[in-house]
């Protein structure tokens, strides 16, 4: 899929090549990228809590923090998170105060997802799309948990 | 206040204290600490939004970081959370994902408090006291956004 044909599964594809080297080091797979206005990648990350031995290390934290310092900006209004799987809570509080323009998700998270919370926590104008090469997106989550098992 | 005299407002002073750091470095100042079963803290922060340019660096973040980073694991069950104001959204999340004992915080943010949300945030063992030096830590908030107007 071209980046002209279908921008969302094209930056969706690069969030699951993150997601697929979290997987190969053995930490649950979601991968993360943030787009500026221009279209370029400037931040791609995935989850590393495993490897710093930290539960903040979620890939969506990783790429705010990543993309903050490439913009030498704290508040990232025109750029775009693609992620792999919904944000949880502790994601979603990062991007409210990112105020990130737009959110892509492929999967839904119904266990620890944000979207299970009633009251504000995304930044009032970030809008949100779901469902971005969903069944590549779960079907990752669930080949890692099957070996967990 | 001594140690073991009241042991939340001991802390709480501490945090207190570096709140005040925050305030002379121009940062919102919001401190905190972590402290493990035998007393000990093992980790201390202020807000550093401003200097890393990074709105993802509060307090309670960085302190969770550096106390996974002390204890080397990645769950803090045993540890309390102090710190001088209510966590956001995104802190309580990151305290969700720790599963920290308790959290002990000062003043209630009625804006930005995740207590204002709806669902599951917090780790359901997790215990929460609030109000504890409420009065010093909303004089320290009040005085920084009087001096920015």
């Amino acid at each position: 899929m071209g980046i002209l044909e279908n921008p969302d599964e094209y930056y969706m594809q690069t969030a699951l090549r993150e997601a697929r080297a979290a997987m190969d080091e053995d930490e649950i797979p979601i991968g993360a990228v943030i787009v500026d206005s221009t279209g370029s990648i400037i931040a791609r990350a995935h989850n590393q809590t495993e490897r710093l031995h930290d539960v903040t290390a979620h890939a969506e934290m990783l790429a705010f923090t990543a993309a903050s310092e490439a913009m030498g900006a704290k508040y990232l209004p025109d750029c775009t998170l693609y992620v792999t799987v919904e944000p949880c809570p502790m994601c979603a509080g990062a991007a409210g105060w990112t105020q990130v323009g737009r959110i892509v998700y492929g999967a839904g998270d119904p266990k620890r997802g944000y979207s299970l919370l009633k009251g504000p926590v995304l930044h009032p104008k970030t809008t949100v799309t779901d469902g971005v090469l969903e069944a590549e997106c779960t079907a990752l989550m669930k080949e890692f948990f099957k070996k967990k098992r």
